[in-house]
């Protein structure tokens, strides 16, 4: 990364990616990466109230905003949602970087203190289906498009988390998405179920993990809440050590997200087109490897891809310079 | 149910059914059914050692005891596990009441303790598949096919709970079970997810329970994992009201357990073979209207078959008078 003065000069948007827990704020170049970058824990379901949310931000990147006052503040995240800064209506798939734009909202708040923009969550609404929801995650899948251009003519993109999102790309749109929680899944049935009990930590076991996974893909049909029981019985029979049981259930979780996400990846015909990974290095990696076990393919893992996703965000309102020619060489 | 002393003194048996939570003692006449009941809080994994399990015993059931010296006890459950009482090792499918009485151990304890038999639990164990376990629940079973002789040739034996057991029996055994943790994910997943922070205590909502069997039947392909998040969207979206938003859940999560078991069943070539619930009578009703959305099927709902498995198992042992003439009659 670049020295505080020449990031701040070389800036074109302060970007934020404020999730539920934790608040990060970007310097961002014209490239869409990250020239600085900090981060606090003020997410929004940890504060609550215009002001709170507004010193949050003044904690974090005030320093930037007088410095560069004309320099466009764009946010993303759960900051958009009921419980955050401002309630922002949903945006609809299919949806692009401009369809997001358009949705976009200023922040309350008196003269006083500086306007940002806060971008809004997507919604997918399917005939027959319930609706599906991501506020944070259409920002990060703008900014995989941006940085790998090859995949917006046809994708899956799959954000691992506590709350997975599986998205499919087509001409540059989100067509549609889906939520998977397994990892909250797996977070309250270590934490307080049955199967939690026998686990001991370990690091991470890739055998036990890809035993989990395979169950899945072989006797998914049994159904995963009978599935999981195996991470209990393999203890008690003495057949699976307690260190293996965590990944072990961790492979059946995320085997049966792979076994659902793929099928309907199928469904729409994007069999062939790539997939691409969107998270942090460890989980994508874990995924990556499930994956291969899985259906043998490779994915493509991008780590941070929200401050791409922000800059796009801006452009397409009008708010930062268009294309430089710098990207292009990215 | 007779008068304490009509029933102590038409009594074969006293009879012990100890789970975890709580231990239910019975009199138990030659028919099969509780002439006299007790329980309390003392279950497996409430109280520790030996003497504990005696001392609550002799709490529950002392009385009895010494009135009927020379009557047997027999107690099945989790009393039997590495935690109860007495590790009891599991009998193995496919088995019988004979079976299960010959793996029946008596409790460890002094000459002046009296000491009763405690029944296995049963393992399913097949080639490529986790083991599966279960303690109680097989007498349960052996007690349904005696008070339902017709099911002995050919049933799926259904006990719906924490951890629901769904059972093949064919030509009077146990062939093989399967556990679903329905009920368990639904208990972590409303007290410790995301999901529960929108639900709202109601009676039940048979119309949005139905919606998730209906989820489950029809678009289960999507992943439980993807489609328990409606829980929160639907609400979210003022879809669906907070107070249905639990039973939704509900009919979504055991619409998967049918979804799984049915098909199951349906490879076993039990499919035209009859279905039978052995549970509480709340949580019977609530698996027989899904099971009437999801197939169209009447399921038999049994309520305590405990005490005539435990008969069975007694004269399986030959520690009660084998069948009287009464029992042709129920």
């Amino acid at each position: 990364m670049a020295t505080g003065q020449q990031a701040l000069d070389a800036a074109q948007l302060i970007g934020v990616d404020w999730g539920s827990t934790s608040l990060r704020a970007f310097l961002i170049g014209a490239d869409g990466l990250a020239l600085a970058e900090r981060a606090n824990g003020d997410g929004a379901s940890v504060i609550s109230g215009a002001g709170a949310f507004a010193a949050a931000l003044d904690e974090v990147a005030g320093d930037w905003m007088r410095a560069r006052p004309a320099l466009p503040v764009v946010a993303c995240g759960m900051v958009g949602s009921l419980h955050g800064w401002l309630d922002v209506p949903y945006a609809a798939c299919p949806a692009d970087a401009r369809a997001l734009a358009t949705g976009m909202l200023p922040s309350p708040g008196g003269a006083e203190s500086k306007q940002i923009l806060i971008a809004p969550g997507l919604l997918c609404d399917e005939s027959g289906l319930p609706p599906d929801v991501m506020r944070g995650e259409e920002t990060q899948i703008i900014g995989a498009l941006h940085l790998q251009p090859q995949l917006s003519e046809g994708a899956c993109i799959v954000l691992p988390g506590t709350h997975s999102k599986w998205a499919q790309v087509r001409h540059g749109k989100i067509r549609r998405f889906a939520t998977h929680m397994t990892g909250e899944l797996y977070a309250v049935l270590r934490k307080h179920s049955v199967l939690g009990r026998l686990m001991e930590e370990s690091a991470f076991n890739e055998a036990a993990f890809l035993d989990g996974v395979e169950a899945a893909r072989r006797h998914g049909h049994l159904g995963v809440a009978h599935q999981m029981f195996a991470a209990r019985t393999l203890g008690v029979t003495g057949r699976m050590a307690p260190a293996a049981l965590g990944d072990y259930l961790s492979g059946l979780l995320i085997g049966h997200e792979f076994r659902a996400g793929l099928a309907w990846r199928e469904q729409a015909g994007l069999e062939t087109a790539p997939l691409a990974l969107v998270g942090s290095a460890e989980l994508c990696r874990r995924y990556q490897v499930a994956l291969r076990h899985y259906s043998g393919e490779r994915a493509l893992a991008l780590d941070n891809t929200a401050p791409a996703g922000l800059l796009l965000l801006a452009r397409a309102a009008g708010l930062a310079p268009s294309q430089s020619t710098s990207l292009e060489s990215v």
